[in-house]
């Protein structure tokens, strides 16, 4: 199985609706981290795109300038193995030019999944999920960064994702372990034992 | 389910002995965003204990001022969250020193499970594992920084866990999404669905 074509499935890092602390709406800064561990697990599990959704120019400038230095500055020669990650990045302005970029592609409207720390009403489970994934529908998994996705985003997402341990005393878990327990979920095939 | 008491578990990243680019062995330096969101990810997964392992007197410095910021100090008033996983971060000298540790207080020696990210003719699946898990036998899980775990620690485990994506054209994960997903493989239960 080659996972680079199983799926018509989409990663957004979102750092604009997204709130702080105390629950109000900001737009948070990029990590370079983030880049490189979200890059790197989208590959290995056959994402078509990492977007890193960003309003703020100074921000997509320091992101241009990250990816630049990786896929074809003086990281590349250092370490090609960065560089073939984060080629599949690309950096827009808002959720919304995604969802018209896929649908320019595929030809068709993405849906949207978002994940949650919290339990929702009406949170799916990722068996549910994954069987969805088995088409030819565009989806796009939404992330959000600082203290979670702005309360408008989990609004309007097409189905919201159960909590990735629910049953935990603990259960904050950073972005980029969110971000790869999620894409192991819903792609890895645990092989049958003989 | 309370996840806090499920096994008798144990997370070592290692920073002495992994090897470079070049195959050659090296002391690494510890990464700050490994702590964080390693210890996030066992503190979620209910591991016993984190344990930092490395040798140099400076790095351990390093480590310690940052557990105290998060655990004690400003941080701590700053935001609680990261500080009550870095609690179960202990910094060691040796792999050794951490059986040792172990053994004195389980009474029982560990056995050691190392991850891969080649496939060896010795390994065992994620379910195979899981299975073993179900004792009240210590295990330890052994991720490399770095270019990976020295040959001598592969030589020496008692358990070389397959790739985790074996069949991936990139199977390139930062180590801390190579813990997320093995946690997540080793400890999620999946809830039988109606």
């Amino acid at each position: 199985m080659k996972t680079s074509s199983a799926h018509e499935l989409y990663v957004a890092l979102v750092h604009y609706p997204v709130v702080n602390k105390n629950g109000e709406t900001i737009t948070s800064a990029v990590t370079n981290l983030d880049l490189h561990d979200i890059a790197r697990a989208s590959k290995t599990y056959g994402i078509r795109q990492f977007y890193v959704i960003t309003p703020l120019a100074d921000q997509k400038e320091l992101t241009q300038k990250i990816l630049s230095h990786w896929i074809s500055g003086s990281g590349a020669v250092y370490n090609h193995i960065r560089g073939d990650a984060l080629e599949i990045v690309r950096i827009r302005d808002s959720i919304q030019i995604v969802l018209e970029e896929i649908k320019e592609k595929t030809g068709q409207l993405a849906r949207t999944v978002v994940t949650s720390a919290k339990k929702n009403s009406r949170s799916i489970g990722y068996a549910d999920l994954k069987s969805k994934l088995r088409s030819d529908t565009p989806h796009v998994l939404l992330f959000g960064t600082a203290w979670g996705l702005g309360p408008e985003i989990l609004e309007m997402a097409d189905y919201i994702l159960e909590p990735i341990m629910a049953d935990s005393d603990y259960n904050h878990l950073s972005v980029r372990s969110a971000v790869s327990i999620t894409l192991d979920r819903l792609i890895y095939e645990q092989p049958i034992s003989l």
